[in-house]
């Protein structure tokens, strides 16, 4: 069949509005008509072509929310009509790490997604004639893409697909980080380095848990306003100190944050992170991705101290699992999504979204398709 | 009063076996006659002058054993007579730290334990009318010494002091980094990376936990037939192979480890250690303890694809609750001291003591005073 799609054909070109191939899918494989993406910095740092494994060209998106349209063999967890979220993190409940209890990093489709290909090693994307790749499982940039059955939550129908699209990556990855990787309890401290989606979502997920002080930070204070809405109560920007910003929170608190959370992808970030987290059992979550080959550093000291560096992907969420209970919190107000969606375009004038992220003028753009 | 103790004077000159002045203990404070003391890598850094927190003249060492000869005022806890190890970790049980349940790092007489003085700020030793610092709260190079109330467990006087002055530092790290910091499991498999007698411990510690697999590794392949007699299955010495060591254990394992300890302090073994860790919960323990203005770094993929980075200090044991069970651990044998014991000297030969550790000849040389 024929759909709309958004192409990256090259690295750091604009994606091209073309009409591509798509074929059907195959066993285990389900076709989606995408009604609304959200994009991602993820998204901008393949396109950019510092990513490693960014392949082209491509169809990039993945976070995104549609309708089934067309099963293959042997898929019997949705059917036609069932609203779905695609996922970049598959959950096939069989592998040694959804068996595990410990981790949301399933490896079902890891090696073939990796790759930009379906897990049967081909794609069904094509464009004139030549293979198109698959993006992060989900490719949700063309208004019908194909999705492993283990990528797809099925989600309440009546939920509005332009929130909770936001739930394929930033918001769930930021709230997810809270719960499930730093299990912030009741009464704790928190910093949010970063306030574009994802540590607003971290925010929102902080005054969830009951947190006690919540710090947000940014060089840009134009995005305070909506920190404090969410739950901040401390809004904190590092230009305002000669001190490094570790030293400034250190002070702030005392001994440091109980939790501190990286979501921009800087590695210096990820260190003062760290380094502001309570001595004696202070963690750090790194959530933002970090340019290829660049490392985190800090005296081990830091460490022997008492203090945890760990990361998360998709904020430890596993997706079939836990992604449909977290749309029926936003349903009920309990997750904020509105907020998020500063822009909404049509798929037409998906470049002017990247633009207005490279910018810093949206939290996130939804294009509706 | 005198007492015969091993000075250091200076930086990276031999210790001086002189008979010093000790002045009675204070308020809160306690005079103990050493017995037995152990000496570590630790006394050896700060002697060697790479400490950047190493003052001199200095009564080093902090692995004794000993009895209380005299207490001071208000001090209610122990009473002459008692048998008693030196804690470099102290625990008031009143301080912040104490009273979170999270950690073992008492800030009680941290400031001038770290400036090598007593908690009110003076020192109890002189030599020819000129004050000699205290080191780490314990100063068991010197046969009588004055230590705070706080930094004292008193154990079971039939207890071999020759064997549990090792749990003063270097056993109790191991074991204890293995129960509370890294909480091994039954099952779980560990990487222990250095085969001293913190890295021995280790492996003591997991056989107790019922770990599987426990894989020692050192370059010094003398120190393997140790390791399996206290419980190592799998022994690797990594100049074996050309590739990088934490590749050998990914391959040997299929996915890593699920803790490793580092118990060396060299920061690209801590690399490498946290590297082995299991994708998705794998978690690597720094108990070494570096040189001065050392780093680690890694890539933070590590830690998003869920590995996560830790360390300890005293393998998070409260001495004062937790050292008196331990002491009773050993003499059942539950926990192996004598096989540490590889030399026992008199005061008189200490420096030699520091060889012998030097040349990797010895696991613990034990001082009997």
């Amino acid at each position: 069949m024929k759909s709309r799609a958004a192409v990256a054909f090259e690295a750091g070109k604009p994606l091209q509005i073309v009409e591509i191939d798509v074929e059907p899918p195959r066993k285990g494989e389900v076709l989606v008509k995408i009604t609304h993406t959200a994009l991602c910095h993820t998204d901008a740092f393949t396109l950019s072509g510092d990513d490693p494994e960014g392949v082209f060209p491509a169809v990039l998106g993945h976070e995104g929310a549609g309708v089934v349209v067309e099963v293959g063999e042997g898929v019997t967890s949705v059917q036609p009509g069932d609203h779905v979220i695609p996922l970049y993190t598959a959950e096939c409940g069989e592998c040694l790490f959804c068996k595990s209890g410990k981790t949301n990093l399933c490896v079902a489709v890891r090696a073939t997604q990796g790759k930009g290909l379906m897990p049967d090693g081909t794609s069904r994307f094509s464009y004139q004639g030549k293979p198109i790749h698959h993006y992060m499982g989900c490719s949700t940039f063309s208004e019908y893409t194909v999705v492993a059955e283990v990528s797809l939550a099925k989600v309440n129908p009546e939920a509005n697909p332009e929130h909770v699209c936001l739930l394929g990556c930033g918001v769930t990855t930021g709230i997810g980080a809270v719960h499930n990787t730093a299990k912030v309890a009741e009464g704790d401290s928190v910093a949010v380095f970063g306030l574009g989606a994802i540590g607003l979502a971290v925010i929102q997920g902080a005054k969830q848990a009951k947190a006690g002080r919540i710090i947000a930070i940014d060089t840009n204070a134009d995005k305070f306003a909506l920190a404090r809405q969410m739950g901040a109560t401390d809004c904190v920007n590092p230009k305002d100190s000669e001190m490094p910003i570790q030293q400034v929170i250190v002070e702030m608190t005392g001994w440091g944050v109980d939790h501190s959370f990286e979501c921009i992808g800087n590695v210096s970030v990820m260190r003062a992170a760290l380094e502001c987290a309570h001595r004696g059992w202070g963690q750090s979550v790194i959530i933002g991705v970090a340019g290829a080959g660049q490392e985190i550093s800090t005296r081990p000291f830091q460490l022997v101290t008492g203090r945890k560096w760990m990361g998360t992907a998709f904020g430890g969420v596993k997706g079939r699992s836990q992604l449909p209970g977290m749309v029926e919190e936003a349903m009920r107000g309990d997750i904020q999504l509105a907020p998020f969606v500063t822009h909404t375009l049509p798929l037409a004038r998906i470049n002017e979204a990247f633009d207005l992220m490279h910018e810093g003028k949206s939290i996130r753009a939804v294009i509706h398709y």
